[in-house]
């Protein structure tokens, strides 16, 4: 079988031509549409499956809230991402028909209350029992000034990669389940303008950089000593686990200084990680090769 | 367990409450957000869920291409329910590991093939394996003048009831995976302004007519000899199947002439059903109570 990328860009090239309102097509973290004079609503889709995603059943099975809350932030974070607001959602959901009431409730609950801190409303959804397994999937909504969205292809030779939190680790330190989606730091450099690329950290810090690399047709020396490491992650691990759920984005030259100077996020490690190069590819600091990793769940 | 109806409303009643955008909230076909002037954005999310909406293992399973064309035709079902124009969609997917190429292949042709019959454009996705099921979800946009937007809370006492197509038997007859959704018909209610409530029939006809008359807190008569019955339904299968994925709508009385004499779509039934009525509660002709009934799966 071909790999789950090829796959999916084989499918792409067979869908017809979308019509002029979609201004970012998929293969961002979001797409975007027209929404009015200067505006951009942004839609994305992603899902948690048991014992993909969270511990479904056996001794220590995940907590149904924070599988819930795990739902939602993941999209959170994909709006984060392109520098914008959420603001609705819509959920599906099929449960392994043995699901109670009490496990319903708190699924939905942990979405419920992450949803409240964020002010984003659930427009609707869909139930059904499933034969076996959990499979929740949800579409996030949200808005960007049209002038300030930032996609993951305007990267350029010279910027500098920088990165908020910590990498590695994160299912061992549930990270994974209780991570804060950095939407405030998203809209926060959208509106300064001191982002020109940016994504999402959920595939590993490696495999998602080689994305801003590959979309932008640049490459990146990566200084692999600055990667922040969550509890006892290896470089390794930080550079490969995934499920991080942090943004790393390419600053300018000339804003990097203003940027580190004027970080309001106290409790947000702001951290550069390299340099975007002309040569494509990815470097360490004394000039090895890096090959993309981590995580093998595709996102278009 | 309370029933799923009980559990959701529930739910929703712990939700904070919606933005001014979300002009129709949760609990019709479609949710709908302002967008622009005199134009609504609809929002609908369902699922199919393999061994649940159609048959997935054994001697005769569901050609993969019919199980994904089905998952986007309820969808369309649903912005059709609402007299839209169906217009962008996003799909999550999760399918047993042991898919292969050629079936994950069919599936995504499946919707591929139908999208492009409706001219509606997959913007996003996500791709996940899961332990045993598949599930796959699609949330789907669509737009309606907002002047036109149909509800199912609207009809009032002597309007119609009018219904497209035929009822029951849609699993041996294979109409819930090869139904036509009724797009043309409720978008040309909608301009004609000949309907003034109207919902798709999944559940069942009971059950969806059941529910217009709570929405608009009307009852109904139902003429249950007029039920145009599909294949060998009996008139109780034609009445509590569902997956018909019909259309049924209350009409002005003094439309009703109008309907019947413009009606446009020569391949397309039209059948008077029923009058709905001031006292709430549904009867036969002879007043015989109706009970509701149909698919437990919870649309919301």
């Amino acid at each position: 079988m071909k790999s789950e990328d090829e796959f999916f860009a084989d499918l792409f090239r067979r869908l017809p031509a979308f019509p002029a309102e979609v201004v970012i097509p998929p293969g961002d973290d979001c797409a975007a549409i027209v929404w009015g004079e200067n505006r951009l609503l942004l839609l994305a889709v992603d899902q948690v499956v048991g014992d993909r995603h969270y511990i479904s059943r056996g001794e220590q099975p995940t907590s149904p809230r924070l599988a819930g809350r795990k739902l939602l932030a993941r999209n959170l974070s994909d709006i984060a991402a392109m520098g914008g607001k959420p603001t609705l959602c819509l959920l599906a959901g099929a449960f392994a028909k043995d699901r109670g009431e009490d496990w319903l409730r708190e699924f939905y609950d942990g979405i419920i209350a992450l949803a409240a801190e964020y002010d984003v409303s659930l427009i609707g959804g869909d139930y059904a029992a499933a034969p076996h397994d959990d499979v929740a999937s949800l579409t996030i909504l949200g808005e960007v000034a049209a002038d300030q969205v930032i996609r993951r292809s305007d990267a350029r030779p010279g910027d500098q990669l920088f990165a908020t939190g910590y990498f590695g680790d994160s299912f061992a330190t549930q990270h994974h389940l209780l991570f804060t989606p950095r939407c405030a730091e998203g809209q926060w450099l959208a509106q300064q303008r001191l982002a020109r690329a940016m994504m999402d950290v959920s595939d590993g810090l490696l495999c998602d950089a080689a994305r801003i690399c590959a979309a932008s047709r640049v490459g990146l020396t990566l200084d692999l000593e600055a990667v922040p490491r969550r509890g006892n992650a290896t470089i390794e691990q930080a550079c490969g686990d995934g499920e991080d759920f942090e943004l790393i984005f390419a600053v300018p030259p000339e804003c990097a200084p203003v940027l580190t100077a004027s970080w309001p996020f106290a409790d947000t490690p702001l951290t550069r990680l390299g340099e975007f190069t002309a040569t494509p590819g990815m470097r360490d600091n004394t000039g090895r090769k890096l090959a993309a990793a981590g995580w093998d769940h595709f996102v278009f």
